[in-house]
């Protein structure tokens, strides 16, 4: 990278940073714990939010925002279960901004407690940017591996949670559900660990559990 | 984007461009056919080299440069094989780039035939960089689910090749290889599509096959 390149990034980030720091503030104002998804394409982002909808529903209410570089099709998918979605569509850019989530923030029902945004499918360049989430997920699913820990370092670094999902399909491929968690830890060993199949609902229970009472916590904080 | 930004992408892709173009040249000079491998994570990139390179053993010979953010792994695996690979981190950035395969180039054995390149896992960001390959082969895996090609159209797109793979766990899954392919070809209707289990050797024979004809090809261009 040359100099410039490096300072139009800096300065890029930086902004990011401001915005995202404004938005965490205003959502712990509104109540609202607010949940980042990194994960690659494909790695069920989309069916966990399903599988969630399902679990909080009664409990506690929830939207989504869905960051897509094309198509309207996983916000549709997430109304479908009764849950406002918004679809950011990118046009092409590789990862979600504080500035995207910043545009949608106004049009969230005062009533929701949660807010979760499924980033753009790719394990690399969402990790770099803040979105004012309370807490960052990363999802591995069985069929990527389970040496991607160590491949794709930064999101696992800067996440808070990780779910490794899919894991209905351990019994035909080669994945070890305890090598990819400890992979993962030693990158970052105050990640917390989820082993779900949120196709055949194993282990959501947990894990909506463990986001009403991360919810609880982010509410007295605001107290 | 503001205006700096643009600028700045357009020069970065410019001198890409113009590397990648030399670098074509000098490969079609040598009679090397240069394959760009795209997928996300986990697609089966490395198992598909790892067969592939089991089945041109005695035909012909090939090389492999593999992208990684972080990690020798994929590199040990491929010589593990007894094919001379050279691995490239880029130590966080979320594709390669020309100039980091023309650094390489003088490195590759005259009587290499094939190069294959494993980009970083990343469907989104590799595919705005030529790395001046011949083909271009976008990878999607069964696990990933078939609506992918037109919410990340751009590898698609730009793609030679689609090769489904993963097959053998089609029956576990939520995954239709028609639907997968037709939604690919709505968006490139040029592309030449392959259905394979690297792991289960399904299909390889006439990917390898197929490679074997491109070469061919390639270098009755070059006469």
């Amino acid at each position: 990278m040359t100099k410039k390149n490096i300072l139009v990034l800096q300065d890029l980030l930086g902004t990011n940073k401001q915005i995202a720091a404004e938005i965490r503030r205003e959502l712990r104002r509104r109540g609202i714990l607010c949940v980042n998804l990194l994960s690659s394409p494909g790695s069920g982002k989309t069916v966990l939010l399903e599988a969630l909808a399902d679990r909080l529903r009664g409990r506690n209410l929830m939207a989504v925002i869905e960051g897509d570089i094309e198509t309207e099709r996983d916000a549709e998918r997430i109304r479908a279960k009764g849950v406002p979605a918004w679809q950011i569509t990118t046009g092409g850019a590789c990862h979600l901004e504080a500035k995207m989530v910043g545009r949608v923030l106004l049009s969230i029902p005062a009533e929701i407690n949660f807010l979760f945004i499924e980033n753009v499918g790719n394990l690399v360049c969402p990790a770099g940017f803040d979105l004012g989430e309370s807490l960052r997920c990363v999802l591995l699913s069985s069929p990527e591996g389970d040496d991607k820990p160590k491949k794709y370092p930064q999101a696992f670094l800067t996440a808070d949670v990780l779910i490794l999902t899919k894991l209905d399909l351990v019994p035909y491929l080669p994945f070890d559900p305890d090598k990819a968690a400890a992979e993962a830890l030693a990158i970052n060993p105050w990640l917390k660990v989820f082993r779900v199949s949120a196709l055949k609902g194993e282990g959501m229970e947990e894990l909506a559990a463990f986001f009403a009472e991360a919810l609880v916590r982010e509410q007295a904080g605001r107290a």
